[in-house]
């Protein structure tokens, strides 16, 4: 595979092209420390909260940021931001489309009520979910990404095994990722209904955003970028289209990353498919260099497909693209990700 | 299958019982709605918000009740109150574990990084979950609940298909199920770790530990009842007391019906597999009454499955039983339940 | 929807269109018989073996067949009949394709072992599959398919539950389904490499074709039908391809169903996903006519989505079209369908 | 984890102990063979049948043996030789039970069906199954075990990520696994409904059993023994005793591989979870030491779970103890195991 032909994916087993093996060089400590390998060369949070750190920029998140984002709202109007979970929602074509299955029916129900004499049997409902906790609306954790074999703080990718992540996972974050929403909402700044397919989101357009909307990027804030891609889904009408969807994507590159760890952003919400611009900057010298820059170096969260028509609507309605956000990823022990249920609070 | 020996599981299909059956003698109109059958003949919500009312005591947490409770927000703390989800969580017997697996492991990383002047080529992980949506820390929606094949506001069960629940589900309500909680510590009322199993739950015990507590029910309210049976399952050792576990249940009865329907509770939460006292009180008409008075009449969700421990930790230090609380379910359209990340903020 | 526009699939619960309900007007037996109800009206095997069968035409395979069949065995050649199970294999795009996941991987024992002196610790791999039982090669059992919910013998539809099928399920054809395979090759009749997608096969085509090849159809045959259509399949290069594959098939209809009575088949194989001719014979009072008649009215099992290409080769080369097939369904009690790996043995 | 206490299962990632790791020697070939790694010392097959080969000792099964196989067929009775596939079945504790759900019920079809002058719309049903490929009655293949991370012929287990096995899988059986069968029966031989549990078969029990049977023992043969242990199963009554049905198993040991292989058994087959007497025999250097001598040394198949009450009724009522047997497994491109629907043909 040629790195400009890069794809998240990968073939069957059985297809997987034949190629040597040499062991790696590095030495893993019982801590699950890479010792000899990757380290970042730029900016970077590694260390920044001790050796053993686990929770990356959520460490800005503080009480007190959140004690002050709850001072937010004011009409108590909670307005999701999930995408429905099904097989129609958007996604992303590597991964199947999730299956809600039940074990117990209504019609079931309808069939064993006999006579009102008899005694009662089947009288409740029961459903089932199997999904990617990447698809949908959801939370990458830095177990999700590696670089060289690294994770963030010098983690090793070697734990993550079948059965989960020893060292890394999102259920060490359930209890952030709730505090102040800073919505930074490009269509409405460019005058489009969405974003051009594969545009570069840079630093200098979030700035743009931010003073047109009057409002300014705290240390702990969960940023929330707008493309609109996520709502250009429900208007494509052919599987070519929803193909070039995911090829083309407005997102973010690696200037974004200095820009986020200038400001201590606490994390970064997009509403496409990876919050990256596909296809990726080049020249290339790893593919999604965005996601190894934020998930390895800076130990910063990333949301994915998000759903913002409704909160961008109700920011221009009322002018102030600051509220209270809760969107704590489930306690997964073991997972590198994690659908979600975000809410914003005005 | 006598009343007294009611399960919620069932065997497998080749094991069913032959019975006769006659069709029922109700009909279903367009909009879902039964005409002939079952209608609520003690206190009861059908038609308070409306024929086609699917929101039921939900909407009586209105955003000022959001608002207000967000006041209560003061050191900014996030206390989570969901359970591991994972095969040694407490569970019902009944429904099988989650599985938790992964189409790209850390490990498989690491068995493809070759040499340092390679291509890269696989650098992520990717998690996928198949769990019961009343697995683990959740919500019930009306539509998991039927009695004579009647859901919440006369809709019918037989429009709960394998396709998923047509005119009430769980999705409704992902704007809500976030506002005031108020903690009911019972076992530190009674000066003990967890109630006895079995042990009926009434609504004097209710109002004794709110007044002990110092804090009031009002409308809009997401009570949580803490009766510490979920943190008593991580004490047990064998498969017979995870049996005794689920047999002997505290918990409460029909007489909890008449006190929240007289206090317009909005939403209702118990830290045991089903909220309701099992084995369930006697005699027994219906098997489960408190499930179909609450969710059937009342039209009012049941959160099961809660870790009450930490927040009840923190209630007790600071003397404050009432605290804000955000437990929004996943966005699943057509879905009967919902796994959550519910928390409280202090 | 319109007969003319009927699918297989239909819509998540969510957007099924609002109808009212009536009760059906007849009743069930304890036995699951339908008292008042569908019966036929042309060629079927109801009662011929009994009130109570549920074994209908694999009643004609009988053991003397089974015996006479081993005696085709000549080289003791064994010839795969079953399609790779894949996300890239012929499939009908209303089910998802399987999904093959693993608990323990091979790269997780490099992870984990660490040097020679070490306990040994994970030493072995392990795998999971999700999948349709009518995805991928298959049969189809009677539990498959209802007339106005009423399936083969007159047993009811409503027996057939989220828990599984109660009174006829392919578990009950586990010591069945092998015998006297005979192909008829359509495409080599016709001197094509696969027939015209949307063509009818006809009984004179299969005439023609067993005339051709030397052989006759007996009481108690596998008849196996190559199209060519599965291969076909390979060849296909767009998504608008592979969905025209599936909206355009060569297969047999209505017609057949007296042919396989007449001549007391066993039961019925194609190489394309449903067996019957896509779109369906017009007019049409009901879609998929074929199924009804074979699966309803006869008691005869599909075998579909079979890959021929092998044997058909083989069988050129030989000049023999019989053969000893050896194709049972998995133990699945409840089952409706069984993914299966059926062998030819010449 | 110490090696007596030691298990096939292992905790959750997150519960996975501390350790080093340092990566191994060993260098690995383009086509995936180790180089500088494990290398039999005893009986094996490796570069029997070329350096690249796969097939193991399904390569004595010859076209040959499986014509020879045929003339054993007289009555033309057919005999499952499967365990049914549900959550009471015979299981290892260390795997989920399968789960078997419907997209379209019976039910649904009852609850849909409104007036005879509708058009109709659902009439079919369809079924789902996730279930391990190693639960229920199965095949290993030569990708399931390592020994110090190389497979059968010297293949490095690396290649078998999530994605699937590379090299080894189990699809490349999918045309063996047919011929001669041969029932052991023990529990016949020694007068008693069950071996012990714990008890270890010996090659002189199994030579006895061979001698009293009056049959023998030839190249290619697949090798059935029969242990009761399958049987012993539908006897237990609680939880106790079915941790004890998997915690001491009757079944071979390390001086079986020697017999099997001086005989060219094809592959081998017990009726018990995995085919290896536990507690394993001390003093133990490995865990399951016959897993790695039949499937890393000999590359010879191991089935296992499989249900042999039928067969071996049969063969004390004819007297006659070799049999046609179809076993083959799924087409899994990438599988380490497969569910399999085995019969006999007397």
């Amino acid at each position: 595979m040629k790195i400009g032909e890069h794809t998240m994916s990968r073939d069957e087993a059985n297809s997987i092209p034949a190629r040597t093996w040499k062991a790696p060089t590095y030495e893993v400590t019982a801590a699950g420390k890479v010792i000899g390998g990757y380290t970042p060369t730029g900016v970077n949070n590694w260390g920044r909260w001790g050796e053993n750190d686990v929770l990356g920029t959520t460490n800005l998140i503080t009480p007190e940021i959140v004690a002050n984002a709850a001072k937010l709202i004011s009409t108590g109007r909670v307005i999701s931001m999930a995408l429905p979970i099904g097989t129609d929602a958007p996604a992303w074509s590597g991964r199947p489309a999730p299956q809600h299955y039940f074990t117990m029916t209504g019609t079931d129900i309808v069939a064993s009520l006999s006579s009102p004499d008899d005694e009662p049997s089947v009288t409740f409902t029961d459903d089932y979910v199997t999904m990617a906790m990447h698809a949908s609306t959801q939370w990458d954790s830095f177990a999700h990404w590696a670089l060289d074999g690294v994770l963030y703080n010098g983690f090793w990718v070697g734990n993550v095994t079948a059965a989960g992540s020893r060292d890394l996972d999102i259920s060490q974050l359930k209890e952030s990722l709730v505090g102040r929403g800073v919505l930074l909402d490009l269509p409405r700044l460019l005058g489009v209904d969405f974003m051009e397919p594969g545009t570069l989101v840079t630093p200098q357009m979030l700035d743009d955003a931010a003073a047109k909307e009057g409002v300014e990027i705290r240390s702990g804030d969960i940023v929330i970028i707008r493309t609109g891609h996520v709502e250009r889904w429900y208007t494509l009408e052919t599987d070519a289209e929803r193909e070039d969807w995911n090829a083309r994507v407005p997102g973010v590159g690696r200037d974004t990353i200095a820009w986020l760890h200038a400001q201590d952003v606490g994390a970064l919400v997009v509403d496409n498919p990876g919050c990256e611009v596909v296809p990726n900057e080049l020249p290339m010298t790893v593919p999604y260099p965005f996601h190894g820059g934020a998930l390895v170096d800076l130990g910063l969260p990333l949301g994915e497909l998000w759903s913002l028509g409704a909160i961008a609507d109700a920011c221009a309605a009322d002018g102030v693209y600051e509220f209270f956000v809760s969107a704590p990823p489930l306690n997964l022990p073991g997972g590198v990700g994690s659908v979600i249920s975000p809410i914003a609070i005005k």
